[in-house]
């Protein structure tokens, strides 16, 4: 892996950025490969591997630069964050960043070395936002002291992932609400 | 689609189904196509498609075959027999059903008529068994009579899922337990 501290010049990453964008709005996730992005955009297969580690790695900066992150979570407490921040995410996946998801988690299920890409640059910061939406809910006095944190995370955002993953249909617009309801009250009857 | 009802003969199903586990095994699912399957087995295509839809059908059906279907939860009490059948739905995707699994959730991402094979034969009657199970747990007067149980169903699955198809790792023996205690207690700070 060479030093890429620096990243690619500006005119380099955005001709690859676009290019990969004109290739999976015309063809799907399935056109997109490397030899297509070297042959449509110019750039030699060389350049590119020297600053993207493999097509999922250049489809999920494309994926960014276009369509954003989601949203910063808006609200004033902590739950009404970690709603927004869900919702949010929601829509992200019904919408154009949906496809090229599904693209990548497809190529990594074949191909082990595409899985890390994913992980690092979508499942991990996604598990560490929702963390930490979580732990300022503990600190500000709503959440239990005692939450396994990771796990919650967990929960909330595995049913959208499966949706998307799983269901022809887009996810319903009231998952993230339901999901923090059904957490937030507990499954167990309450004592009376 | 001809009548299916009869099914195909004993004799073309085990072949079918055999040479289909040994392709994977060799090859990965990657390596298993219908074309491969017709050939190796010496089964006209026209057969194979009298019988399946597609090769997530056969392969789905090929791993229940010879893996099973994760085994009846076990317990005495509800909420027992939800952490059963849990952990044991992550022993089923830590084996040898894993990687069948992942490729057929590969397949289906970009070919959507698989989507609706995977959801039939495997999405839908697990969200059903676990749907059963938190019902059982309202009638036998352990869950919340108000619970929201499709969405609690998911959220107790879907972790699952996302360690399966965005890990490199194996899901954590205790995955199952630590959801159950997460949405048993909820993440509510309680009151008092």
């Amino acid at each position: 892996v060479s030093d890429r501290s620096q990243g690619p010049r500006p005119r380099v990453r955005d001709q690859i950025l676009a290019t990969t964008q004109e290739l999976i709005a015309e063809g799907g996730y399935a056109a997109f490969t490397i030899d297509a992005l070297v042959s449509a955009s110019g750039i030699s297969k060389t350049t590119v591997y020297r600053w993207w580690d493999n097509r999922a790695h250049v489809a999920l900066d494309t994926m960014h630069a276009a369509y954003g992150w989601p949203a910063e979570p808006a609200g004033d407490d902590p739950i009404s964050r970690i709603r927004s921040y869900l919702s949010a995410e929601v829509e992200y996946q019904n919408g154009p960043a949906g496809p090229i998801l599904r693209g990548v988690f497809a190529d990594s299920q074949l191909r082990p070395a595409l899985a890390e890409t994913l992980s690092r640059l979508y499942l991990a910061p996604r598990q560490e936002a929702m963390e930490s939406l979580l732990r300022a809910g503990i600190t500000g006095g709503v959440l239990r002291e005692d939450l396994d944190v990771p796990v919650a995370a967990l929960m909330l955002s595995a049913p959208l992932l499966q949706t998307l993953l799983g269901s022809a249909a887009p996810a319903p617009a009231d998952i993230a609400d339901r999901s923090v309801d059904v957490l937030l009250a507990g499954i167990a009857r309450p004592r009376v």
